[in-house]
């Protein structure tokens, strides 16, 4: 298939994704700081607003039982699986604008650009606005993706926040039934696919020049907390061969990990928090505790990575007479785009004029979900300095304008997975 | 010189001092942890109760202006240059008992033992029990000592306590006239020498199974803060070959210094503090902080070795893309032992018949500021697993015994230096 122009009117796709994302940032819990939190007032207020805006594009729209905003623009005969695409509305607490909503407003403006042009496909079209992807309030993230995949554990609903509020007591506070969880539950057989654009989150677009890239998978991801513990001591009075320096010994661990990550491809691993006890200038370090994130596009590579850091940490304890305990605080399994969805999204971006590049998401989304009720992929989109979960987060318009035609284009060029014919 | 039975009669030293030991801990801010602090009411208490020990012993005593605890014991003729043994009676908090009383009160039952034998020397005996060694009120260590040996910076009457009182106001409810600071000053022509025994802090002597030991110095220090500053960013999205870590730029310092300390004798390095920001798993650390506390018994070997950690930390955050900034909080010179009291010391142990071991002091103590007005040495007695500054700190009574044993022994033999018949 050769280049052609997808969904050409007079309305820049670019310009009017970039007006909404700033409309939405303007719904926060702290003005001239974006924090949207699952199921408050603001979050309230964000779902109304894109239900509008779905409404507007020729949507049916409506909020599931779980908060998600859900749309849909029917195929060119009624009731027919769908194509649906989306991301998250929730944000973390001094977020930045694009995280979730670039993905959301992008999709509502290729779909408010058929129908304007009138086109209807021999599919549905959906667009989801999940409602929690972040987790922030709730310690379990992914919970508006769950629902819809029917993969909500209930026993999440007696969750509560950090003022003591149940989850269950949220949802009815937002105007939820909280009995009725199960009803955004979709079927597989609604579905075609579940197709999310995102921003990276990471510099490896702009580190390639380019303003799109195709997803391999949404890397999996273990935590592991670990605490060394030696013995505190006086920094003076303890020659260093008497010494058990439980941060010394962390620090050897850390430079370790390193060098294990940087020397396989795909893998990254990151020691984030690190704490030092009794924490005083002049006192040996009896006790270190440091978190390890481990993150592979392939579930064995990053089960062998912890085997192996975890075997060089007990190693350096036991060269160091430290005690090590390892834990296991968070484990995710790699949920791999589907190649079929994969070539679509390429497709796409060549049509455009770009190279295609793929790149695994080391960051988790809602796909982790989705992944469980159809087939998924992502479209990553360029950032500036790979900065995300900040402020500073940022898309240039030109970018913007890029990922939403490359969406349009795949939306148009889309065929179901067992009606395709790409001879 | 063979050995010598020093200071028979019927009292044991050890008995004596432990009990008192005992009864000087329950001096203390709160009831069952012992924190006692320059200035406080309990500090007062235990003045009182020192002066009355030292009243008893056969000495003059007297309070000086600047709190320290001052008693005299008379040489054959009225009026001679002293001997100065002592140490100090403030503490950390939550404290051990040894830490300062064990020097303190053994020198005035030697003294007391002495007096009880009816013995005066060719020289005075004073015992001073220094008010402020640890520093914890004013932020400045010594104030005790320094006030003696004539060193006393008088702007530190103008610092404040975590409370905003003023060192000058402390000294007024004291019941002390901060104007009279300087008469606590000694003329170097008073003095022959000062000698404190103190509990090692440190491991040494346990490992070397010796009860007492010779220190050689009391070690200078240099304390030094970094900060070095990287990138934050996401664990998941930002490739090992992108990062600029900052903790992982600081794990690499602290096994570096490690490894420099651990190749060259008798200097010791630790890094006690370290902060990583912005500190959560799932955030690649744009911002890592640390101390670096580095001793050793040469002034040199510490520069040299502070010239070669800076020099390190400055190529790790090179390379690593890292900026680096160090800055010193803290530098005290060297205090070497004299070496002829050094053979008082090592002659009086031997003569009580132990090997005599040589070490330095790691730690600080009020000989670092009377160098500046006569020659010092220390005695170091073991303590239990070289634990100091917590509760478990502990000697045992064979120890304190061996060690008031060596500080009579020494007395009795001591001669001033241009006395000295030691052929």
């Amino acid at each position: 298939m050769g280049p052609q122009t997808a969904g050409t009117d007079d309305t820049s796709l670019g310009e009017e994704i970039v007006g909404r994302i700033e409309t939405l940032a303007a719904i926060s819990e702290t003005p001239g700081h974006l924090t949207r939190i699952y199921l408050t007032p603001e979050h309230r207020a964000a779902a109304d607003l894109l239900l509008s805006w779905m409404g507007e594009a020729g949507m049916d729209a409506h909020l599931d039982a779980a908060g998600n905003v859900c749309g849909r623009y029917e195929a060119d005969h009624p009731g027919l699986p769908c194509l649906m695409l989306g991301s998250h509305y929730d944000t973390v607490r001094d977020a930045g604008k694009w995280d979730g909503p670039l993905g959301l407003i992008t999709a509502i403006s290729c779909v408010a650009n058929l129908n304007r042009r009138k086109i209807r496909l021999p599919f549905a079209i959906e667009v989801t606005g999940f409602a929690d992807e972040e987790g922030v309030r709730f310690a379990s993230t992914l919970l508006g993706s769950r629902a819809v995949a029917g993969t909500f554990d209930m026993a999440v609903l007696d969750g509560r926040d950090h003022h003591g509020i149940a989850l269950r007591d949220a949802l009815l506070q937002f105007g939820l039934d909280p009995g009725r969880i199960g009803t955004a539950a979709r079927s597989p057989n609604e579905l075609h696919a579940y197709v999310e654009l995102h921003i990276e989150q990471g510099p490896v677009l702009e580190q390639e020049n380019l303003p799109v890239g195709v997803v391999t998978a949404i890397s999996g991801a273990t935590r592991l907390a670990v605490v060394l513990t030696g013995m505190a001591g006086h920094a003076g009075t303890v020659p260093m061969a008497l010494r058990r320096d439980a941060l010394a010994g962390a620090a050897e661990c850390i430079v370790a990990i390193e060098a294990l990550c940087q020397g396989i491809p795909g893998l990254v691993g990151t020691v984030g928090r690190i704490e030092a006890l009794p924490g005083a200038t002049n006192v040996i370090p009896g006790r270190a505790s440091f978190t390890i994130d481990l993150r592979a596009s392939s579930d064995g590579c990053r089960k062998d990575a912890v085997a192996d850091i975890v075997g060089r940490i007990e190693a350096i304890a036991g060269r160091r007479k430290l005690t090590a305990e390892i834990c296991t605080m968070h484990e995710n399994r790699n949920a791999p785009c589907a190649p079929w969805l994969m070539t679509h999204v390429a497709d796409a971006i060549a049509a455009e004029g770009y190279r295609t590049f793929e790149l695994p998401s080391g960051a988790g989304h809602d796909g982790m979900a989705m992944i469980d009720v159809t087939d998924v992929a992502m479209l990553f989109v360029r950032c500036r300095g790979g900065i995300s979960h900040n402020p500073a987060e940022h898309v240039d318009l030109a970018d913007v304008e890029a990922g939403a035609r490359v969406l349009l284009r795949l939306i148009e060029n889309f065929r179901p997975r067992y009606t395709t014919d790409r001879g």
